[in-house]
């Protein structure tokens, strides 16, 4: 054991831990869940002070001995981050802003940097998890950059799941193009439209929740580094903080921009609630979809039976060869938890006083979980449902074939309130439209066909080679 | 025109106005609503002052002219509401946690009792809205009190309601005790049951709903009157300070009792918070079944088909003779806007600050209208749904025939196994599980009657009669 | 009294009364609200119909007569809006998807025409509200559209507040760009920035939350007009569904396009959602600014007291000379309440089925609700609060002089761990930063005065001139 | 490698594995999260199979032999759950109702009974997951059983742990019961109170969350178990219906009760819901006490300096020496994540469809996590912070003498307008409400002494003995 000091006191820490003081403190202080910092913002943060040291070196604020270490042991700890992970033993739900987690980050870097300068972990007069890991940073402007590479990260790979979906449900869309379909409005019969249109109302549907997608991708590219404290930057040398965020943007690769007002960049958090809100709207379009594709699959023989979804698995411990839309229930859960966090999100960000937001941790909790729910959420999806579905189109035809509304297209020709007439009367008699034309408005069997033909039935927007019905008493 | 004063400054008041300075100054303050307060918070706010000017009476603490000109004026404005409404100016949404509104009716009470008393309206030297009206009592524990009568009021009204909906359930439950009815679990096929035993669900989830209701209105019946400003009870007179509460009782009617920590009852809202989760409980409840409802009615063709709503009326612009579940649609709107105003009554909850909610303003606005809703809403549902509500027994009796899943009853005798082969082979043969018993099992028509007779299919809470089939190899 | 018909029966319609059958039955079945529908999204339906009647008789699908008296009609009733007010009966919360609020619309201009063209009301074989009025449309595409077109505007007038909010905090920024101001994260003391940094933040906060109200507006110019019953388009005439578009835009004045895919169009709401998060993003923003209005107001003796409120109106039924921050708490209400409705339109959002989403009324009554509360919240803010408020600047300075964590400035120079020693000397004597540097630093007072000197606190992105401290021991 | 079948086809299973086919299909069908099934609802499902078997066998409904390995295998992996919990493999969010949790549950007892019975794993002829652990249930009933027991234990974990805040805020209350405290209404000074009011407050208000609590409790007793397939308990055996519960009963140790409506128990969650409500109440409930600690505690010397909560880490990276509210920060977040769970779970409940919800996965693991998260929360809350906080009672002092609201003990005798005067001209004079008396009333120091002294301030609540200053014009 070793023995660690702060302003609080003291604290012994096992020889071989990596992480400190603070780091040992929040774990014991918030003994609330067993949910560590998810990795993906341990490693960006790893990212950012790697940038930090190579900025402050660049101005002349870092020794060439520090900056090599700090920078050497953060690549190690990115790479081989495995076997570190458990060195980052902060609670996912920690109070104080995330200062705990940059703590934790600090502290495993300068007591891997310790090591490598062939100093004994603790020696922080050598090298200080403060004064030169955290050198020119406050948890104020580095913790928020993290989640912001973190959701940046997590969101393009959401983006890519989406994108595959919505190719699925364009193939679909084609495959079905021509499949007729009654459509159904408050979950009555309408009139009819196709699969491949319906398909592709769902495609057209996620390509916008896409744009809303990148739309954050844009907006998370604006980083508070550089704000320090509270957004002055005070402590951050003039030079390093003209260079910290290009440094960073090559390292990982994006086009990242130092905010403008680096004060309104740390303590306001509305880009965060605006990915939360994109995820949401994505999480609604979702369900409302899966609602649709297991409303449409109910059956077998006392549902709608339109759609056969791919049997995944049996689907009761005791009603034999029962099989269940499992996939888009999954699909549900993941929408109603991403609303639910976005609750959250919406109170942690409204909470924020002042110059900061101290209720970030579970706000990026938050944020990270809803992401990845989504992505692997989409991947599910598109595996497990959406590639194998297939379309009754038998049955599909037949509904329509028997539907009454279809005498819709009638009532531009004899009126609403006759075409009414003609739809209660084949209601009331239980006997389909087509007979109903036949025998109350005396039409041949070829004005029918052509009346009720597909190409009729669609719209005009398919066709408009409606032929004029005759007029007749009912 | 008359000018009054406060310590701002001076403000023109119309002459025949009873409203004052400080009801005018919120109306011009707050230009956000339309929406006044709700009148059946001022109503009972009249009522408070009554039993305040009672008890400072009684404590010798009001001279008993001062006393007869409050509680007559208050008397008056009560009985004869809608002539004085226009004087309630303040908007349902203001700051100030609810001073603007008691001083409204401060003010109004005032101005009346000035002229009852021969005096001109604003001569506030001979009975005064702030040492007279509000003698003894501060808007701190006169507004929310107001606000735990007129809940009680909407919470009694809505109970009513509610339980009506429990006895038409009731009815439909007895009227279709054997009606089967085929079940289904995630929207697939099932076993059987009965409408009965649904109709009845509905009616034990509503008792539920009803209970919760009444634990709301206990814990209102607890208030903070007497606490004045944050709970201390300060310009309070000792014998007032006994007697408000039992008297204020006697007016109302309700057994209401003194906080006994008075500062907790001003400063915390959880019993409010309390009535709006009950209502959101049965909200969703009502939701629940109202996709049920509009799920099983469904149709009339390709649909499920198995109730028929009452028409209420046409339910297109375009479709002839398409008829919705609008009723249902109604209350699932009421349900998600009254889920909404609870997310509404939870921040403003939690935003409560040290000895004070300012944010009482719009969590009642939010309750009263929840409870209104809901209320309205149940009547709606009662009237103009379920009274009228048939069930298609034919169709559904034939579901039950048709399907597979009632090969259940089959599993305990055969295994689960091989009554899976059962239904597998009647689904992929297009066949009724009759035709497979008959083929596979090689059961006698009788067998095959035992087996599948209601009795046998609705489980063994009913029966337990259910011969032994022989097990064979499929 | 004048008898009208429809599939379900017969009503009796006053004679008067321009509304007909569809609207006096929807007033009778949804008996839950006395708010009706809203007037922006009726005067919307008006200019629809009328676009639509030209669009018709452009395609010869309307005859001149019925053209003339139908847009002549539209014309009448939304130039002089309330005197027909009365005649939209048809409540704010309603099932049906719509359909009684379009049938109410066409019922009236259906009656007005009747009467220009110089028939009785109700004498619809002369002019027909559904096939005449409502011609090649269905309450599917023209009721969103409506929506569409009232959200727009409201959207568009909430923009203009809100730029005007972001110049008045721009002209705080400029008013106070040297005033010092003590930051504090998590409630805590922290280091010095200005006042013209934090409103200027807020203004940074205020012009994203604009971008996104922007981005809304042009997420709305897409229409589902043509779709008809659920997007095909079925009844359209082909040269009428070409048109109507282009000649609303004529009307209203705004670059409106049809949807590629009206079936999307009609059944997703995602674009309405995505209005919904717009207004939720800003009233957190505006919440968590009043929040802090609040607090840097507190006081006058026991809170922070750095902010001067304008006074406008008497705080307190019972303590005297009491002044709260009305307008920032009324802000906070508005956006709880904002907040809310987003969960109810959510909910509305999530629960479409198939070709509709059904609860379109309520999710277009809270978006209008919340639009205007925000807009005219905005004006509240800027007018009773933002412009009048003031910087107590003299006590701002003292709290920066009397705080210890100035001493950050010194962290890079003496390192953390001593500049922490030098803050907890200072909080433990109860004595200034200053005096500690002095004493325990042995710095002179021209070394100290450069050191707190404002440009050195405000951090290197204001200055880089800080003079180095020498080390010494504690 | 084994493979095992079911009616989807065949899949290869680890020899050692004792999970089963149904268990490894949904591990590979829902990739979505690595987050297992909560262990304490595996461990409740054992109890209710070894209960289930027990009925069973007494109802001679399953041989001695089964029974006996059924049970001892559920009792082995009961106790030595950790040996075990690999082998439970399904994700906490997962399609299907919960059929996954209870098959793995069925099909891991199923292999360790065939090995107690010297069968290989998989040797289901001998003994059948579905047959015969699963023997007379399905999942609709027992899955929802084990939840009740799971959140039965949470929720008294969490009881125990709130009475034990509530006994630290009574101590509180009693230590401080004479430190007066300036009230603080919407932030701005008011009059006094004391300490011992405000924590007796926060004791009062946790009470109450504790009765909701306690009756969540008393709402999870009642239990669906017997109603197997949608309740109507087909292919139970009537004697294990009338037994299972009460054998459940004495191995759990809780008054457990069979529902009525076992329909009804099944397909409604408004007992979760009504949780849930019970937690999000309790949880604005902390957050808003956590917020006033926060805020009284803010400072150290531009705050309100009032609490000196326990310094538990250091509070920044950057400034030396600050400390920040931590605990309370974390009682916050979690707060917050409470109440989106809370939304998550009115989703779920509101899409139960029919004769189940779908939905219970999500709903059951956000309950679990809101009742752990609070449960431990309150004991990081007493432990960290509550029990060690300290009132800064001299400060509280002075700040009462400073605030001028002290004159509204005045009111009652020289009136509201008069006494606004005072308040004014103390607080334009920058000077005491003593020296105003003095000055403007003519007081002698006596009068004023026993005017402001506590027992007057403090209201008639604590006393009624206040001598009548003389009324003088100012």
């Amino acid at each position: 054991m070793r023995i660690e000091k702060d302003s609080i006191g003291t604290v012994e820490i096992p020889d071989k831990a990596y992480f400190g003081i603070h780091s040992k403190r929040a774990q014991l202080n918030f003994p609330i869940t067993d949910e560590k910092v998810h990795p993906l913002l341990l490693k960006n943060l790893l990212l950012v002070k790697i940038a930090c040291a190579q900025a402050n070196y660049q101005a002349h604020n870092l020794s060439y001995k520090k900056y090599h270490a700090i920078t050497t042991a953060g690549a190690q700890i990115y790479t081989t981050f495995p076997d570190y992970q458990a060195e980052f033993i902060t609670p996912a739900i920690q109070g104080g802003a995330g200062t705990s987690t940059n703590m934790n980050v600090n502290e495993v870097i300068a007591n891997r940097a310790l090591e490598l300068l062939g100093h004994s972990k603790g020696d922080y007069a050598a090298l200080h998890p403060n004064d030169d890991v955290n050198r020119g940073q406050s948890t104020n402007d580095v913790y928020p950059t993290g989640a912001h590479l973190a959701l940046l990260q997590l969101n393009q790979m959401l983006a890519i799941e989406l994108e595959k979906v919505i190719v699925v449900l364009k193939q679909l869309s084609d495959k079905y193009q021509n499949t007729l379909k009654l459509g159904r409005t408050q979950l009555e019969d309408a009139v009819p439209t196709t699969y491949g249109t319906s398909f592709n109302a769902y495609a057209h549907l996620f390509t916008r929740a896409l744009q809303r997608i990148k739309q954050v991708h844009n907006s998370l590219l604006v980083l508070p580094l550089g704000g320090t404290a509270i957004g002055t930057g005070i402590t951050a040398n003039p030079e390093y903080l003209k260079n910290v965020v290009p440094l960073l943007s090559k390292i990982v690769g994006l086009p990242l921009k130092q905010a403008d007002n680096l004060s309104d960049a740390i303590q306001n958090t509305d880009c965060f609630l605006m990915a939360a809100d994109a995820f949401k709207n994505l999480a609604v379009a979702l369900s409302k979809m899966c609602n649709d594709l297991r409303l449409l699959g109910s059956g077998p023989r006392a549902g709608l039976g339109e759609l056969a979804l791919p049997k995944v698995q049996a689907g009761s411990s005791i009603m034999p060869g029962k099989v269940n839309p499992v996939i888009p229930e999954a699909i549900n859960q993941i929408a109603f938890q991403v609303c639910g966090y976005n609750a959250t999100i919406t109170m942690c960000s409204e909470a924020g006083q002042l110059e900061l937001n101290a209720f970030e941790p579970v706000m990026f909790r938050d944020l990270f979980s809803a992401a990845e729910l989504l992505q692997k959420g989409l991947k599910m999806l598109k595996d497990g449902c959406l590639t194998h579905l297939k379309v009754n189109q038998a049955h599909c035809a037949h509904q329509i074939e028997e539907s009454a509304e279809i005498a819709t297209v009638l009532a531009p020709k004899i009126g609403y309130v006759q075409a009414t007439l003609l739809v209660k009367t084949a209601l009331q008699q239980k006997v389909s439209i087509r007979k109903v034309l036949k025998e109350h408005l005396k039409l041949s069997a070829t004005e029918i066909e052509n009346l009720l033909a597909p190409e009729s039935l669609l719209g005009c927007l398919h066709t408009n080679s409606i032929s004029q019905p005759a007029k007749t008493a009912l």
